[in-house]
């Protein structure tokens, strides 16, 4: 299944709705199943190099069925998949970037948020991801 | 001045009205006063390909401060700007990207349409830009 | 629909049987529903340039649900799709990248092929799409 | 010596029949003895991500003519070459890329493979090897 707008818009809704809330401008991507992008927004004054950052986790999140920040604890120095950013024109490792499941628990998607502090984004990505 | 969120939600709200309306599913991109992506919509069944084609066509116009199709009448074989697609990381220099203006005249960023012939999409982002 | 393993077999399959039969060696590539890379496959003596070009013919015909001959008919001097090549990381658009539909008639990729004439990889791909 | 077609097949025979015994999807990428992509495989339920890594695997691999794996060893912080993932477009230096050598013992191309545990994919790629 593939995420429709109707869906892509309540998640944008819900994440946006909580950046308000905890005041830190945000941007947001969402990705569909192909880890090709839906949509994306921009809070007014949130950094310019959030706009990357929040696709990049999106996508990070779809290429690989699993939360952004779960690939990041593998690819430290030591770790398994140490420099896995350098595939797939760049991926984002660190936190921010959920898979979207709908109510029969397959995969439609990926959001990705940035702008924040890791707890922040997280926070948001997981508000948006809770409006699928 | 640069283009805000609510400013960027009215337009693309208009925008994609008026894509319902013809019944052209579109990808509509907006991008900022400095030429970053601002926002981004891909309507269900717009084609994959009108992503990044949106973006791009925002991205020329504002880059040159011109609609996107007056830098194509210029870059055709033995024109002045013959292949200055090759510059900007890639620029799309067909019609449906529009400058964005607000009511003092000044240039806060950009519109770009994709997903149907040139006249919807030039339509479509006309639409988009009368709404800032 | 996305396209399976065992969809993408036999097309390769039927594929290669056709550059055996008119003796020209090939690059076969299969993109997935979303445009991305499934399957590919070069013929000894295959040229190397057609390995890349075999898959962005694919991923043109996804990315624009038409096969790529279409586009570059559109993209001449002074047509309407003038220098669209520049999107996407780069299409090919002359003949060779054809949409694949299953029985239902819903797109599942697309194949691209490249190494002779663009009679052949035509030739080719048509065989390639008719197993589907 | 340069891999043909027939010992490609054989190889990515190999592999997948190696995943499909561990029940683990995965993308098998066979470069030839220029690292250019020869044949690539990606299995249903495969991690799209996992596309480019198969293929960035093998690459690395013949690029500097060693298993992917011991390149990483070099490559962490302090270490001689630390970073050289930057060069060449990208390279995975993790394990799951291992070079083909033919009977006489000459080089003629690599395997690459990814979607599963670093030791998983390090078994695939050394089913498909060993089938050479």
């Amino acid at each position: 299944m593939n995420i429709t707008s109707a869906q892509s818009d309540r998640i944008i809704a819900a994440a946006k709705a909580k950046a308000i809330e905890i005041a830190i401008p945000m941007s947001i991507a969402i990705v569909d199943e192909g880890a090709n992008l839906k949509a994306f927004y921009r809070m007014d004054d949130a950094m310019l190099g959030s706009t990357d950052i929040a696709i990049k986790k999106a996508k990070t999140s779809r290429l690989f069925n699993i939360n952004s920040g779960e690939i990041g604890k593998q690819s430290q120095p030591g770790g398994d998949l140490y420099s896995i950013e350098h595939s797939n024109d760049g991926l984002i490792t660190f936190v921010g970037g959920i898979l979207l499941k709908n109510h029969q628990g397959e995969t439609v998607g990926a959001i990705g948020v940035s702008g924040g502090s890791l707890k922040q984004d997280e926070e948001v990505a997981a508000a948006g991801a809770a409006a699928l």
